[in-house]
């Protein structure tokens, strides 16, 4: 393995695979499996747990990590090509990134989608453009569309809880202020579909997936003997549902548009996740990546009581991330 | 020890074996005793000595740690418990907290007091209820009204000075440009009792400290054969003290009120501890946990000269530390 | 070696050695020699490639580093000496440095220039005095007027590209959008001087370097057989050329004017180094110590291009800062 940028760039059993190292490291720790190894980490965005579980992660196997905060205590970075620098940023990614790459041993990057332009984010312009200028391992901490360390965790998870193989896997929007990106959701919903999962999309007017996301995970869901299909209506959806994962995003309609969103979303606070939303699915379970706003996506009595497996999901972070780095790094 | 959150926790007793180790620990270091121990730390608030001692501890020990500073690269937290969460903060200390201490070992957490009610203040209601989120063993890196890690480096330095048990130990309000919080002279107060001094609380009308702090620290002097007194004449207190520990804190006639504040501090200026203040006490070391305003709340003379033992507070806070986290982590 | 805080302060026979036994780490790793070794750095300002190099070559030698950032997780620190703290400043140097300096083997400082008064900055007074105060070794990571590690990496970059000793050496002034310190261009200039190279210092009227600065790099010409001028006709100065090394910098004429500063710069766009800056000097290579502004001090074509060292500078970054460091805590 080279890079860990998208779980699907990897066939189905090279991630089971990798699921069964994260499964042997956790049960038999390898202290000195990375010892000398240094991990760069570049955050464009907050984190919490990538931040803490990526450092962990290599202390616990023996190695050490480095953290750059453009903007913070570092220059901001540019990241468009042939522009005239006479702005905020004092340099531009083409030098900054090889640089910390030729001083680590693999290189972490973080970097949120700018929610203007649908294809843009879509096509990983940004993440695409600084993978190239990178000639190290590489690992996606999150990017404009994708997030595969919180999927390869969450798939732990899932397998963790013995939830089975063609179980109902229900990836639901919830309500935020404001919107979020696209990056979660179609991570989550490719995993399930790579699984195997019996996969819906419930969602409201105006917040579907993209075309092209949707379509990646159909293509998972073929190969893997899944299923995926989306609606509108919340009693289907949730109908003998065995997961659901709720996640936040911004309305694809209008994408780049803040106020046409907001305009949307005024009317959807009732997708707000309540234990009245599971009176046909009595033993679903509860998803979340994290960071989660309590009573506006989520409410306290769902993410307190015995549905919520958010814990685990964050705990796993560690041990998948584990696997990840002793894979890309071990000699 | 399963947690070092209050010396009061402690009997004098154990806080005597701690202080043993961490001079053990200066004169035989133990470059090995934590390895592969992760010390997890998250800042609410700004440190430098805290955060440099509590990283150089854990390596002196063998061990090492990651920073979270909320806000700054990581999320906003909310601590407020039953909130609809459509404000600044993305994420709850009830998610957050529990996923960082399943990374590490040992958490430490500074979470200043909010300033606003002191009851809910002096009730460590914030730093509690993050407590029980956590089961790992727990640092107090200064809560809203204790700050044991100072305290422990403060007893330490008396000893290192061979500063008699009944020694006069006088704590004396400071002036500062706004209120601070009453951390700083709740631990200093209550160590210096607990040690078994003679101490004089001495502050401007309006500032006495809260009843309950009084209590504690005469409970502790009852205990350890010391005492407490409270008084606003400078040279009564001043008299042949030993020790005085300068500190500044907000007005406690009207806490939560900064313009009250304000007014009452603004005719206070001279409580800027200067060489005079010392003529009636030609022995008396000064000391103050740092930060400090020069010439604000000790002028440059006294700073500088030989009174001072600021810096050896300052550096007592790295074998104090060592002890704390040998104590909580050596298998 | 006890402290790296000015090339001029050694002489060239330890350059040469210092920049050996780079090579040498470069070639034979020494993943022990530092170990239990921690670096203590304080960066005033931003910092990308310092932060980053000095803490993978404490890495990559066996030991450990922590990071402060005034103003950004910990206090603002003041600087100047016998001021009346009532400001932002929480902390003053003189109780900060010493503190951290008590915790570490060694202490880098970064702390640019004030851009007031240019005596002043020339003088080295902040980051003097800053140095009085630690009895550490002491590293300058940039300071007003120096930025000795980066220098020592260039003179690495020169020789690893068998750059002749008496190679044609320009230092060119180029655009930015507002003054930037004088710490690399008289460091540069300095380094080529003592290298023994024919330099030339290419800048438009009113940018013209210090005479103290000049006069400087003169004497470490004299000494080691080079030579130092300065033009502002670019014509003459690349005719030949085997370096140019670009840099922006602020208006001496009217230092700690930014108005006037501005007016004067307003005219100079041009000076963004294109290619055909090098009719006259085919074999020319570009240096730049990095962060550079695409398009506004160098064109695209010419950073990618093969005139363009400056990834080999950067790189250098790392085994020099490992040199640096194995001198001074190699026990």
């Amino acid at each position: 393995m080279k890079r860990f940028v998208d779980l699907a760039e990897m066939p189905r059993d090279e991630v089971l695979a990798l699921l069964e190292l994260a499964q042997r490291l956790q049960k038999q720790p390898e202290p000195h499996a990375l010892t000398g190894k240094i991990l760069g980490l570049v955050f464009f965005n907050p984190s919490l747990r990538t931040l803490a579980s990526c450092q962990t992660a290599m202390l616990r196997l023996g190695g050490s990590s480095f953290v750059i905060n453009p903007g913070q205590g570092s220059w901001l970075l540019e990241t468009r090509d042939a522009v005239v620098m006479n702005g905020a940023a004092a340099e531009h990614v083409r030098e900054a990134l090889p640089v910390l790459a030729s001083y680590c041993d693999a290189l972490g990057i973080r970097a949120f989608a700018e929610g203007k332009d649908l294809a843009h984010d879509l096509a990983e312009t940004t993440f695409g453009q600084m993978a190239q200028l990178i000639d190290k391992p590489l690992i996606n901490l999150e990017s404009a569309a994708n997030h595969p360390c919180q999927a390869l965790a969450d798939w732990k998870t899932l397998n963790d809880l013995a939830v089975p193989r063609a179980a109902r896997f229900v990836l639901s929007w919830a309500w935020h202020p404001r919107a979020l990106p696209l990056a979660v959701p179609a991570a989550a919903l490719h995993m399930a579909a790579q699984r195997g999962m019996d996969v819906t999309v419930l969602r409201p007017e105006g917040f579907a997936l993209p075309p092209a996301i949707m379509e990646r995970a159909r293509q998972a869901a073929a190969s893997s003997g899944g299923s995926v299909r989306e609606t509108s209506d919340r009693a289907e959806a949730l109908e003998a549902a065995d997961i659901l994962y709720v996640k936040e995003w911004g309305a694809t309609s209008c994408y780049g548009d803040p106020a046409a969103d907001a305009h949307l979303r005024a009317s959807l606070t009732d997708w707000c996740v309540r234990a009245d939303w599971f009176a046909a699915a009595p033993a679903c379970r509860v998803m979340h990546c994290l960071p989660v706003r309590r009573n506006t996506a989520i409410a306290d009595a769902v993410l307190d009581g015995p549905r919520s497996v958010v814990q685990l999901q964050a705990h796993n972070r560690l041990p998948t991330q584990m696997a990840v780095l002793h894979q890309l790094l071990k000699p």
